[in-house]
């Protein structure tokens, strides 16, 4: 790259300037399809390994395939279904999802359009047989144009969206075949049976090798991920405090470098994108059997309300992260005064979060200890650590004055030199910065550019040259950490009613116990769901 | 309800419990019913007036099933094409989608699908027919077998899941059809043919109908939808400094009330949830031919990009709205000492936001006074209040000692008796409020599930009677707002680069001039894009 870029170094750079571009993309592009083969293998690989379910059920898809074809490709039963044997081989395909609630929520969806779209098409049927060939082609034509309009128009009632959309499609697709198809063909009631018939033996064979051969759940995975959740946003709260109190300058660089490995940020970051997969799922699961030992049904709806009570939750942590890397910071010195009640209490925090968590996998109430005296007591310690430092919170009297700030930060080992921030508001008073700024934006309308370019860097620096007490980001910090113990009462909360309303098993202290108890227990007859699920 | 409650109150009740539920039931199915048809109707009525583009495009699919469904009804052309007209009515249906990019997609998607399906088709053909009867049956099964494990493996990675899902699942389907047939019909080469004309005439209807007759592009709603999206903040930025100063205790009520009607909420939620709806528009968007004047390339991925910084910029919201519920809360009093540079400083924020948002949505570069004078000085504002008031920040020196706190709270005119937190506090202190709280949870085991349910409340009363610096939540608070402010940097950098990137017009103090302009305006020759989007 280096090279060819030297050798045309001479005159007339501009032009040269494509060919070179259009080496380059070869050049990437060539690289980019030798690495392709190993990448590939890479990606196949990792995708089985993420999660074996997905092996077996492109096996279950195979398997059913094959198991359709039969209807076409041997003898006996081609008899039975003739030509017609290709809409189970279709429906297979389009039908058989990953999860049981998926294929169910489909297969039924596929069953009541065509049902619906078949008892409609034979009324007008019905009807257009009465009158002559050319009317009947306009009637057609007519009733394809409305119900095609209607239909579409339905799809775009949220309700009908989330529950039947595909219904819908199904519908218009097998109306306009039945009626289209009725004008050159006599015995459509012949053609709608066998269509009938064999989507039903496509339907039912999905259902066979969904529900019983492997089956994976919607409600179950739903299940997994909640409390997958609670421990992701426990690491992220250990970790953001953690980093916040670290003396380590590594530290500073690795925040600096892309969000993608950060642990804090993958820890809630599932949690924040989770809206979406939770409605799926719980939509999908409603549609599931009560598969569970118990027949009870599954509170998807619940499920829901505690997917956005956690991302709340992590809205929170989102803005103690962002502590972490906001334009003014608490020095280091001081942070470290009140670094051992802060980890202490997301110690706590985390702990508990855990606690919540288990108590979902392994489906059973939360221990009566999980806001323990240890949470409290770490709240107290914090509260002592930021009254024993009054004066932290009172800044600097007027600009010159630097003193009573200097002081408190002397107070601390390591001084304000760490920190290039307060540095730079130090070399800049605020004054000169906004005088700089404004020079710069007055610098004319033809660099207007270069301008932009330059004003976030500057108002950046007008706002480190603010002189807030530097301790306010702490204060903001340990208020948020407050906050979040607030919440964690919200999303505890949460976890009982999801407990009662799923029955889960009553806490007991030896863990063993309960494992070996769980197949003979049943739950007692005065614990009632205090809340029906939305009927 | 009450009186079929008080007539069954002898004995047996819990067995007379069953009969009421279902009358009851029945009642509320009763007034369901009868509230339906006028329900309906009005949803149906709002959907058509949200956007009146969906009546349009409910007529268009009317329209393109009646022209594609002539291929069947009208003789001469039913000579051409026969009974494989059908298949032109099911991509009709299948593929016309709300926007162009949508469709545009999902027919290439459908295309390349038929084409690569057909010829990996023919190839497995031209094996078995080498091969006898039954063999050629078996060597069929196996095909299917195979190729729909591996078609369905293919569909979890990742990057085959987001752009080319929909033609894997034709490419099966179409795969299977051909096969299967192959072995009853024998000129499979003529069927293959047929089903590709027919489809590539419903995809033809297809694309003329969204593309030349009332389009939708899916670049233009993600355009619009990114500039309502600053509107909404700004809005909820506005409200929820304005709610936090606000004295008046009708706030409050509303505060507790549901947050559906909240404009703070409703103002950063549509940002919060906008994930999938941006990365969809986005996708189809990428689909999209350069539909505007200067046929630059759709730089979608910036769009995704500016959504990602908006959402968490949208994160810092909501903890300042966190900071409006938390529990433990800054007395009015002091509040208000602090409310003018606060509203100022969110007033100069949400003007901010909204010239952003109005140089998005007329597709010019945004004022370079954007970062005004007036945001930096009300920054200073609020920097001199918070040092003029250093006392505020010290909390009690000891738990008993309440002294320091009360002459803060007592320098502003009303007291701490206006919040009901902080009277709660000051009846229980915290060693009270914590022996209370263990000898609750001590109470036994039997009654864990009263426990359970008072825990919460204990809690909250252990975190308000812990006497942090009343002051603390207000910190946090300007320091969200500090924060708020150094995070729309982030923004307008992302929103300079669209602009860059997406040839926006230079701004124009006077609008109307560039009005008039615009039609002869073209970007200089020295703006080229700083960054290639993707490629």
């Amino acid at each position: 790259m280096v090279v060819e870029m030297e050798v045309n170094n001479g005159e007339n750079t501009t032009n040269n300037w494509v060919p070179i571009m259009k080496k380059l993309h070869m050049n990437v592009i060539g690289e980019k399809m030798k690495k392709f083969p190993k990448l590939t293998c890479r990606t196949i690989w990792r995708v089985g390994k993420e999660d074996p379910r997905r092996v077996i059920h492109s096996l279950k898809v195979g398997i059913s395939l094959t198991l359709v074809s039969l209807l076409y490709l041997m003898d006996p039963l081609f008899k039975g279904f003739g030509s017609n044997a290709i809409w189970a081989v279709m429906t297979v395909v389009v039908v058989l999802e990953f999860t049981a609630g998926a294929t169910l929520c489909k297969g039924l969806n596929r069953g009541l359009g065509t049902l619906l779209a078949g008892s409609l098409a034979f009324l007008i049927e019905y009807v257009a047989t009465k009158t002559g060939h050319v009317f009947r082609a306009i009637f057609i034509g007519a009733a394809l144009f409305f119900i095609g309009a209607t239909a579409t128009y339905m799809r775009f009632i949220p309700y009908i969206k989330k529950n039947y959309d595909y219904g819908v499609v199904i519908f218009l697709l097998t109306f306009n075949l039945i009626t289209v198809s009725s004008y050159r063909v006599d015995n459509v009631l012949k053609i709608a049976h066998e269509r009938f018939y064999t989507i039903a033996i496509g339907c039912g064979i999905c259902l066979l090798m969904c529900l019983l051969i492997f089956p994976n759940w919607s409600g179950e995975d739903l299940h997994n991920f909640t409390a997958a959740k609670f421990e992701g946003l426990a690491k992220s709260i250990e970790a953001c405090v953690n980093e916040y109190f670290s003396d380590d300058e590594q530290q500073k660089a690795k925040e600096n470098s892309s969000d993608l490995e950060d642990p804090i940020y993958n820890g809630y970051k599932t949690v924040l994108d989770s809206k979406s997969f939770d409605e799926t799922s719980a939509l999908y699961a409603s549609w599931e059997p009560r598969h569970s030992r118990h027949c009870y049904r599954f509170p998807w709806q619940q499920y829901v309300k505690l997917g956005n009570v956690l991302r709340h939750f992590g809205y929170t942590i989102v803005a103690l992260h962002g502590c972490l890397q906001t334009e003014i910071q608490t020095p280091r010195s001081v942070r470290a005064m009140f670094k051992d009640p802060c980890i202490r209490l997301s110690g706590e925090v985390a702990k508990a979060l855990k606690e919540l968590g288990d108590s979902i996998r392994n489906r059973r109430h939360c221990s009566p200890e999980i806001l323990s005296d240890h949470l409290h007591e770490a709240l107290q310690d914090l509260n002592k650590a930021i009254k024993s430092q009054p004066k932290l919170f009172i800044g600097s009297k007027n600009n010159t004055n630097k003193l009573t700030l200097a002081t408190v930060i002397s107070k601390g080992q390591s001084c304000a030199l760490n920190s290039r921030r307060v540095s730079l508001s130090s070399v800049k008073t605020d004054t000169s910065a906004l005088l700089d700024w404004k020079s710069k934006l007055r610098g004319g309308s033809s660099t207007t550019h270069e301008n932009l370019k330059l004003r976030p860097t500057l108002s950046k620096i007008a706002i480190t040259s603010l002189e807030f007490s530097e301790a306010l980001p702490f204060a903001a910090f340990a208020s948020l950490l407050v906050e979040i113990v607030a919440r964690l009462d919200l999303v505890i909360e949460e976890v009982e009613e999801l407990g009662r309303i799923a029955h889960f098993e009553e806490y007991n202290d030896d863990e063993h116990v309960v494992e070996i108890d769980r197949k003979n227990s049943r739950p007692l007859p005065n614990q009632l769901p205090t809340q029906d699920s939305g009927d």
